[in-house]
């Protein structure tokens, strides 16, 4: 009675709080469970130290959008009465595991770009004392996925299909990657190589699956959805939000108002393969062409001026108005035909959830 | 009739192979695969291209231990009848996987070392225009293993307890790097965290498991062997067998014949966690310590000669014959314990063909 009692009162105290507050309250025990629990032996005390500061860092402050839309997405599947206790927290877990997929891409991606800062702190591997090594803490951070999916996923039904999903995405991901890392390589200008086909293989691979298909896969695969139509379909539809909103973002990077992105682009300093050159690209005459040449992937002030009145003068906040409304009309006809046994409101509040931008 | 034959054809050429001949074999065939067969997006060509470069150039010319332990122990629990030609090329496969590891490992460790050559070639980072690049390439080869065993063995009951097998021994090997990253950070000397306990367990972590347990333990999957007992048996014999090797290993840097080892020795000028190093602390002066911290570490041929002499002078050569004999025996009486139901020959074999020095 009194142990019923007090599973009661807990369960009322956290059906209280909502799915962020549950995600945020549950990675303290999750950093618990993974340097502390996870292996007893003694001698491995230094590198679990090492674990928990890595996984405290690189824990990235954001949105969690990602994390978050495995649960999202499962409460939209499964009927309330269906949504035990067990498979919320199972479900936040999962989400967890795609924010650490996440930081190790961006742990590693720092370093191969060179970068400085990440959502406001010094990248990892810019930390005093870190340098290189952050390349095992990145691995670390990959490897605490299996770890978790084993401790808490073994005796589901889905932990198979949930190892080859974590494993297959993150694989399409690095190929992604090595597709960015020849188009746009730091340093080097080649517009030769920003095609618009390139883009979308780059955007596809390197984003797409692991922020959009990736957390609806997950919470199918948790609510039993395993049929590969239903998944083909589910892929369809989230690949084309994610070039849609790589598209928006690519535009934002440029033609946002920072105060309300809350960052300042540098895509054209950085030599980014980005929607905006790639579509200048196909319509600019030969002098301009010559004249970008000399700009992009500089950062110079004056150079960037110059490339922002091209894009002014070639009419990108235009096409990519045109491009917008036509993709928001593609992604319309894409659910309505091929999301017919799953319900609509997962794909357009997943949409809204990462970036409350869709309406 | 006409197929069958050419099935009897085939499966008699394969049998006149050895494995190794069949190991080799394999390679092209698993190249092909990964770069062409399993992904038909034209879209990737390039990344796939690149994930090719990546395998032959990181595919070590090694001796292939690890991978060919593989069979090697199946053979040693499986009678002959029941190995057919595909379980054969499974574990041929499975052997390839664990060498994909292996290249993994090496290549962020030749990054995060700052080493010039593996292997009597450059390593793979410093080959032109790839640098930091290989970061995400060693990812790639990491990603190979999780696709090839899908390709094979989705469909075997093994399945789950491979992916597990793989997923933990590959954390396990990176707290090790964590572990050994931290205690002689490339550069800087500090004799103090150079201690026999933690000497032990960077070799355990980083080495043992993934070149000892892992291909046992992965035959032992394919064989039907599953049960923890087991398992924690041939691990506790693997993991001192492993310990054993990498003390002879840091010997004959030192003490062997570069004629015979095929390769000079620079753990003292790499300022190294070596065994040596670690036990002729335990002995000596407080004079000849403060000896030791002006030398150690250093790429000058005066300090690592003097590091040699101070070794001789605390008969490391004796201390190391007598660890060598006691670990032997500590070694037969495991054997003799715990290998109650697997038979010896698994570990005598095993060990012989990674080294050929147990004797």
């Amino acid at each position: 009675m009194g142990d019923s009692n007090c599973n009661g009162t807990h369960s009322n105290k956290k059906a209280l709080l909502s799915d962020p507050q549950l995600f945020e309250a549950q990675f303290d025990e999750l950093v618990t469970e993974l340097s502390v629990r996870d292996f007893a032996d003694p001698a491995l005390a230094d590198a679990l130290a090492r674990l928990r500061e890595v996984l405290v860092y690189n824990s990235p402050g954001g949105k969690r959008n990602r994390g978050l839309s495995v649960i999202g997405t499962l409460r939209e599947l499964l009927p309330p009465a269906q949504l035990t206790q067990d498979t919320v927290q199972r479900a936040l877990l999962v989400g967890w595991c795609i924010e650490l997929l996440q930081a190790f891409f961006l742990v590693a991606d720092d370093i191969m770009d060179g970068s400085v800062t990440r959502r406001g702190q010094p990248c990892w591997y810019k930390k005093d004392g870190i340098g290189l090594d952050a390349i095992n803490d990145s691995f670390l951070l990959e490897g605490s996925i299996y770890r978790l999916l084993r401790r808490h996923c073994r005796d589901q039904p889905y932990y198979v299909r949930l190892l080859e999903l974590f494993t297959e995405v993150t694989f399409q991901t690095e190929l992604g990657q090595a597709l960015d890392l020849m188009t746009a390589p730091p340093g080097q200008v080649d517009l030769n190589r920003f095609t618009i086909e390139r883009y979308k293989a780059i955007v596809k691979y390197k984003t797409a699956f692991y922020s959009f298909y990736l957390p609806v896969a997950a919470a199918m695969y948790i609510a039993g959805i395993e049929s590969e139509v239903e998944h083909n379909n589910a892929k369809n539809i989230l690949l084309e939000m994610g070039e849609f909103f790589q598209i928006q973002d690519d535009y934002l990077d440029c033609y946002g108002d920072p105060a309300v992105t809350g960052k300042i682009g540098t895509d054209i300093q950085d030599n980014k393969c980005s929607w905006l050159v790639v579509t200048a690209l196909e319509t600019m005459t030969p002098e301009q062409r010559a004249e970008l040449e000399g700009c992009y992937g500089r950062h110079d002030d004056a150079c960037v001026e110059k490339v922002k009145a091209l894009y002014n003068t070639l009419q990108m906040p235009t096409l990519y108005h045109k491009y917008e409304e036509e993709s928001y009309k593609r992604l319309q006809k894409l659910i309505a035909c091929h999301a017919q046994n799953l319900p609509h409101s997962v794909f357009l509040n997943f949409a809204e959830k990462i970036y409350k931008r869709i309406k």
